[in-house]
């Protein structure tokens, strides 16, 4: 076999070493942290909500004070005093904690506020206080960075030191502020349609030309291969032969890349993907075959191109001046992780964020089903909360999933406010075990167990096993596509949508790494053309189309109550029944180079799917290297 | 004023830096980790009792049992099944946890066992176990060291790698082994006398030599200055001056060194100090005075001249082999932080336990009060728990007080298996606040409140400015009475016994720091022998006689309810109020080198304690540099 370099995964950058990881938890813990911690977690109507809110060791205060809205306005106050239009809620100390990281105390906080009709969007920000002394300190975030020296710009907290840590390793200054929370009484919840879904993610620049066109062949990956939106509803059949029930099309406004996450227009298609009426025959002929679509919809930031930033830029006394943060006007602004091309919209101020949300709608007024939203983590949840009840008016079944490449806390704390998030906690564990084998079975098994457990039913946590920005599962493997279908079963056996990524089941890869020699980063090596005709692995098609058709037809095995019913560290061997409606699922997955066998528990079982070939000999079913099999339990 | 040179206090020594908590955290929560939670933390007949247990990230379990016994045997049993004459309980996963840290999921554990009658030792073992796969972990403690290399030995576990790294920096080998952990149903709590002592600490071989005698003149500080019991008999009068209401004896038993940590027999009186009639002499003086004696007594280790080491290296098959961690018999084993000349005894040993429960026994049985117990952390909870069961039979109200520098969830886990531990945290915070300026007023009052919030009612924490292993206070201060006289009213005006440090109250101070230039520590430079005569400062004695005649006066001052009222981070001024039977206190702290004033709350108050001098003028008091006052409120 060919010596191929592939780089380790790269994913939770700002978390991938330990010192960062100390870096974050430290920062978080140092100042006042809140992460949204409520019970219930999504209230209904008529229900109190109990806040929780811990200091941390340095935090000086015997008060703490929240104060909220219910009418939508922006909560004031202060020292325990609402401003008018705004109500106060008073803190009560619940327990004092330990800290052995910051030496020191911290101190939980419990804060009621009432309960509200449905449909009540409860704005709040919260302030602790001392009776005697000066300062207050509002719960505040980090919203985003500029290119910088490692300061701290903003409000100062008592997390910094570690901030600053961070900030001198990736060359940035953070912007922290003082953050509006919010919750809506009575969600509706995620629409039951995501329930059952299987996703097909595109690129669209790379998945086809259009009917009667070829990909054009520029010098890098960074160039136009020239996929178009006429491209795809080409191919809709295709993608439905997959078991695909709705499809994610990378961010398609008009923009300078190839890749569309820095839009200079939210109202208007990119033109060299195709025109409106493009996008309405893609909608008309994918709604027909039942075939949802998303759009990757970026409201953290947009192109520096974009004629909104170009007239904050040019005229100072502008008002579309205050939608950006400037720290030295007009050329140092916050912006996505420094970049300067990528100014951060405000999306606190008023103006910046109806904007975003009218876009956001206008796009499901056009009959759009919902979003993946870039960079979730960048607006606060306040907007999320607020853009989400926006979208649910105009479309009550919209899906809106967030990126959130972060913690599991972060994650669970857009319960209630998104639909869901991308699982790339998942994905980075799929990869371990399948592709990197730097996880063993049981330590798999054990983060799978816990990791489903942790978050609330109807959260929606779609998997993947590969995206645009990071190594394709196949490149990682070395091609060796026994260990893709094996993972694939996995992913399309456990239960949250799974989303499938271009040209992943036809044997898609690359030329090389994501990551290069110099140690430069290129994710568009993860965005090659998509393959057709005589170039694709028809082999790996078919099992693709058979393993889509296995996940719609067999519900229970990704539905049913899992236990692990097997864990082999030595072989690399993991199975886990699924138990519903009455049906009993086995999925035996052999992570070995060598042939070996898994033993069934008791009963008689049949074979129902196998990613190679499979055979049930002396109560043990034998499979090939890297293969794995589902079997049906008959009595 | 002289230049000398005063070191930073190196208290908490394995986590004194960042890294080293940051392993000691990261070694706790990869493992099993239990430390004793339990609900209720004391529990009482007729109550059941939940344990908490956390599995770390890499923890493949999906059973938890807990085997115990309540005859007093030793709790077995294996993968779910008691052994005979243990009963078993099961586990139940009760939530998943994500940990930014180990970047994974614990998983918390709960387990019921049923109530029990008074007076039952419950002792416990947690088992964590997977039903398919081999398997099986049990808690485990590192129970000690041996000079080495870094590694771990004994049973391994998933947070071996953080303690490798801490083992390397100071040459340790730490062995590790399952625990037997313990309970008491309806312990009696806190004998009613400690909630008023005050405790003096003298160093024998330092306090004084005997009527008519001088102190020797040793070349260095480690050796004999002549100290006597016979000494301190005669000098009990002098301690009850100063409001002395119990006195706590550094070791007494025979030992090769000065201090007496490492005893050779635990049942007579090192002759140098005196004899046992000595002894009775100053029980039956200091309880004629109504005052208590705790002794300092060592179970965790002693000397390797003691005649049962001595048997147990020279005789492969001696029975007393078994007491020690033969880690290569007989030249390797388990020692008090790998000191060779400290052997560590497995009180987990019958017999061993045995030895040092009836050794302790005896004294008590002689007339002594109680005992300060050295290095607390080194035997198990379960020693402890069946050690103060047994001098709960021969005595009561005898006292039992932990020496644990360690973190406050350490502290907290003796609940209801001791009566208290030293404060070391306030300890700290005082040193830090009143001598070292490493601490503003309000993290020290933050810290304060929190504190002692933290630990339940009826746990003792006595306070102490400095003890022998430390730079004396008035050393770090460079000489200046103000400051020490300040931090000892505000030690004086909290809740918890304070302990007052042989001379720290006539102005002993040091010739030099107990870190020499070279590095090197000499803890011996903080037990100079006592000034008397001519040679004490009278003023501060005269103080300190003042000081403990006000707190054992006022008991309101430290046992009410305390509310912070001002805080002045600028001028290190700190002032709280209690209340308590009607009356209200205000205790007013100026740690400021220059003199300033502090507003008082609303109403008439009139002075009641100075330090220096106090005047109130105009709705203030106003303190000299360094000054404090304590206040009554008149209406």
């Amino acid at each position: 076999m060919e010596q191929i370099h592939v780089s380790a995964d790269f994913i939770f950058g700002t978390m991938a070493t330990d010192s960062r990881r100390l870096g974050y938890v430290r920062a978080e813990l140092a100042g006042i942290s809140h992460r949204y911690r409520m019970e219930p977690s999504a209230p209904k109507a008529g229900e109190p909500v109990r806040l929780f809110v811990t200091l941390g060791p340095s935090i000086t205060a015997d008060h703490v004070s929240v104060y909220y809205t219910t009418d939508g306005s922006e909560p004031a106050g202060q020292r325990g005093q609402s401003a008018p239009g705004s109500a106060v809620a008073p803190g009560h100390r619940i327990a004092s904690q330990w800290d052995t990281l910051l030496w020191g105390y911290a101190e939980e906080w419990m804060i009621e506020l009432p309960p509200q009709p449905t449909g009540t969007v409860v704005r709040y920000r919260i302030e602790a206080w001392l009776s005697e002394g000066k300062g207050s300190l509002w719960y505040s975030e980090v919203i985003g960075a500029t290119e910088g020296d490692g300061s701290v710009i903003g409000q100062p907290g008592p997390g910094d030191h570690y901030l600053r840590e961070m900030g001198a390793e990736f060359n940035l200054t953070f912007y922290r502020r003082p953050r509006t929370c919010a919750y809506r009484v009575g969600d509706e919840g995620t629409p039951a349609w995501l329930d059952e879904a299987l996703i097909y993610h595109i690129f669209v620049d790379r998945f086809h030309p259009g009917p009667g066109r070829q990909f054009a062949d520029p010098p890098t990956p960074m160039g136009i291969y020239g996929g178009t939106l006429a491209g795809i509803t080409a191919q809709l059949d295709y993608m439905a032969s997959l078991g695909t029930t709705a499809i994610w099309l990378s961010p398609l406004f008009p923009s300078p890349s190839h890749h569309g996450y820095d839009a200079t227009d939210y109202y208007s298609v990119e033109p060299r993907l195709g025109t409106m009426t493009d996008l309405q025959q893609l909608l008309a002929a994918a709604h027909d075959r039942g075939l949802r679509v998303l759009l990757d919809f970026t409201a953290n930031h947009f192109s520096n191109q974009h004629p909104i930033f170009q007239r904050a830029i040019s005229d100072p006394t502008s008002p579309e001046r205050d939608w950006f943060i400037f720290t030295r006007y007009p050329d140092h602004y916050v912006s996505f992780f420094g970049v300067h091309e990528l100014p951060q919209l405000d999306l606190d101020h008023p103006a910046a964020r109806q904007f975003m949300i009218d876009a956001a709608r206008y796009w499901l007024e056009q009959g759009i089903d919902g979003y993946r939203l870039d960079y979730t983590i960048g607006p606060s949840h306040d907007f999320w909360t607020v853009f989400r009840a926006a979208m649910r008016t105009v479309k009550p079944d919209c899906v809106l999933l967030g990126e959130a490449v972060d913690t599991a806390d972060v994650l669970r704390s857009y319960y209630g406010r998104l639909d869901g998030c991308l699982d790339f906690l998942l994905l980075q564990a799929l990869r371990r075990f399948f592709a990197f084998d730097e996880m063993n079975a049981s330590a798999f098994a054990v983060f799978l167990q816990r990791h489903l457990a942790y978050f609330p039913t109807g959260f929606a946590l779609p998997s993947f096993l590969d995206n645009h920005d990071m190594n394709r599962f196949l490149w990682v493997v070395r091609g060796d596509t026994r260990r893709l279908r094996l993972a694939a079963l996995c992913q399309y056996t456990l239960p949250h949508t799974p989303i499938l990524y271009y040209g992943t089941e036809v044997g898609l890869s690359q030329r090389r790494d994501v990551r290069h020699a110099d140690g430069s980063g290129h994710p568009e090596e993860s965005r090659l053309p998509m393959l057709w005709g005589e170039a694709q692995d028809r082999e790996l098609l078919a099992f693709y189309r058979r393993l889509g058709a296995f996940r719609r037809s067999t519900t229970a095995v990704w539905r049913g109550r899992r236990t692990f019913s097997h864990i082999d560290n030595q072989h690399g061997q993991l199975a886990y029944t699924c138990t519903a409606n009455g049906e009993t699922w086995l999925v035996a997955l052999h992570h070995s180079s060598q042939a070996g066998s898994i033993p069934l528990p008791a009963g008689t079982w049949d074979i129902a799917f196998v990613t190679q070939t499979a055979e049930i000999v002396a109560g043990k079913v034998w499979l090939p290297a890297y293969g794995g099999a589902v079997l049906r339990q008959l009595s």
